[in-house]
């Protein structure tokens, strides 16, 4: 394994215990009646132990997005032009998408990455350039990208994190942009999971039946032509992943090796969860899934998992706009946990043992 | 019926199908695939038709929680002493409850109530004190209120809103505090629902077996003693309603007729609903459902009304803490629908037509 890589693995640790113990007997001292905000406790409780601190803190929230293009395009399973990729990070550089509107509305900072974006993006002070080629290849016909591409694609997700993260950084979600992506995703998640391909295979950005098979057949292709082994996840990533994807996983590792959590978004970023979980099995616990998508195979992805999904509202955007909800989720936690009275400061009566 | 109410029900109108249409014309120009933000996309519509404006406002946003206490808490329902009440407004007004952290995280102001709590509260000039009684009467043994008092609960609710309105207003959400109340939410829901007593009757802040048992029973006792008539709801607010449920449903008729939206919260939250929509049935669609809670009767009481919460996070806290929860939510419907770039002003390009 690549150095950065282990080394980036080697430092994820196990949660801290001792400030997850703390955060319950805080939380059992605020006032109002015990458990009963719910999901909300238990995401502080895990992001005490995440970041090691009795009363964990959600200030700096940052989303990364990363943007790549994929060959399998070519095969023509779906209605968007891979144009529209570019284009896509020009509007997120402008303001103008889902997520920049989300990222403002929750305090957000956006972080915008090309991986790997077929065409050449004008250079914009805002724009993280770290292309790794002009798109993968079309993995229906072999390898989707080189062994060398997929290390170097995770190893720019765990460098970007750790540029963010001496920035100041207390949370981070993941976001994705590329054309083709939920058909790459889907081959992921049939690898990974072991589930059949027409089970984990979406209508993507809205495709109708007749496509849908199409673009079942086209994954089975794949899966047929480069037979990854599960055992192997950045064999799998190489084979049928994207740059974006490799990018991600990189993120999550370099997030939990720096006791960052991580908002994990839908479908894009779940496949990424499984490359990353795969290479780390220890990186489950610093995961948040903040929603479970209209895409078919995500909660098949998040059951495998682990993970529960704190919304479902029908979401099947992607660029970290559910992310986006879940860090805002995540902060309601860490305020509530951090901000609340205790029956001793407020004067407030606790319930009274039952005398039966 | 009694002159303020009967207006204000005549003032609620259908909502505005014109600017829904034109909301939802918005929405499918906007740079994503169509549909493909969910639920966010329905609520923006909603708020569209509610405003009547084809880009809805979320910015002045408040939650109006008003307290009330519970004759029927002597028939020992539940585990805390009835002076919770008035030490949790205390903690209202001073910051410390779970509801003012998440109003602060949510920019929304805090508006509270004294309807009936059942002792003299100190005045502070950010309480508004509307104390019908020193709390209601035992419905087990008797009606709840008088006829007069569950009309001053709903009218106190209208003159509320109405100030707020006037102050500058985009959004409402509803929250209580009152010890017992999750009893007397049971017994209106059984009520008007037709559902027996045990279906819609929970532990509220944390009873045992044995102490659920007793608390069906009074409930059971309760509507034995007054056969309330589910035709007649204010009739059934008086037996075996409180004053803050009165309140809460008189902000929430108050509010359509002004052409706010309003965010229901819990279980509480809810009964009250039951209660207003009986009242005016248009007011539904002025609705919207921030949470189901993990009070048993709560996804009883949604089903009645035909709303589909937003959330599901295991809340069972009231205060109004998923509302300004869903109220985030509207914000971010709002917002999406307000500021995302359109495909022509983004330069993206739209989805292909298929040739098949």
């Amino acid at each position: 394994m690549p150095q950065l890589l282990a080394k980036t693995i080697e430092k994820i640790k196990p949660l801290d215990r001792e400030a997850m113990a703390a955060a319950q007997a805080r939380q059992n001292m605020l006032t109002k009646p015990q458990g009963s905000l719910g999901r909300l406790e238990e995401l502080s409780i895990q992001l005490a132990g995440i970041q090691g601190k009795s009363v964990p803190q959600v200030r700096q929230k940052a989303i990364i997005v990363m943007a790549g293009d994929h060959g399998v395009v070519v095969e023509k399973i779906g209605n968007w032009p891979q144009s529209v990729t570019a284009q896509m990070v020009s509007n997120f550089l402008r303001g103008g998408a889902g997520i920049n509107v989300l990222a403002r509305h929750t305090g957000v900072r956006l972080v915008v990455v090309d991986t790997g974006v077929a065409s050449a993006l004008k250079a914009d002070p805002q724009l993280i350039s770290r292309k790794i080629a002009l798109g993968t290849q079309n993995m229906a016909q072999g390898p989707a990208m080189s062994m060398e591409q997929a290390i170097k694609s995770i190893e720019t997700g765990i460098e970007i994190i750790t540029a963010e993260v001496a920035k100041g950084l207390d949370i981070v979600g993941t976001g994705d942009m590329g054309i083709g992506n939920t058909a790459v995703s889907s081959a992921i998640c049939a690898v990974m999971t072991g589930r059949p391909v027409a089970e984990v295979t979406g209508r993507g950005t809205g495709i109708d039946d007749k496509q849908l098979s199409h673009k079942i057949e086209v994954i089975k292709q794949a899966l047929a032509v480069n037979r990854p082994d599960p055992k192997k996840p950045l064999e799998v990533l190489a084979k049928v992943g994207g740059f974006e994807i490799g990018g991600l996983a990189g993120v999550m590792l370099g997030a939990a090796a720096q006791h960052i959590p991580v908002v994990i978004d839908g479908f894009i970023s779940g496949a990424a969860a499984l490359i990353a979980t795969a290479l780390s099995p220890r990186l489950k616990d610093y995961l948040i899934a903040s929603h479970v998508s209209a895409e078919t195979g995500h909660p098949v992805l998040l059951e495998h998992l682990g993970l529960k999904p704190l919304l479902n509202l029908g979401l099947r955007l992607g660029e970290g706009t559910g992310a986006a909800l879940g860090i805002f989720l995540a902060e309601a936690a860490a305020r509530i946990l951090g901000e609340m009275a205790t029956f001793a400061e407020a004067g407030v009566s606790e319930k009274k043992e039952r005398k039966s």
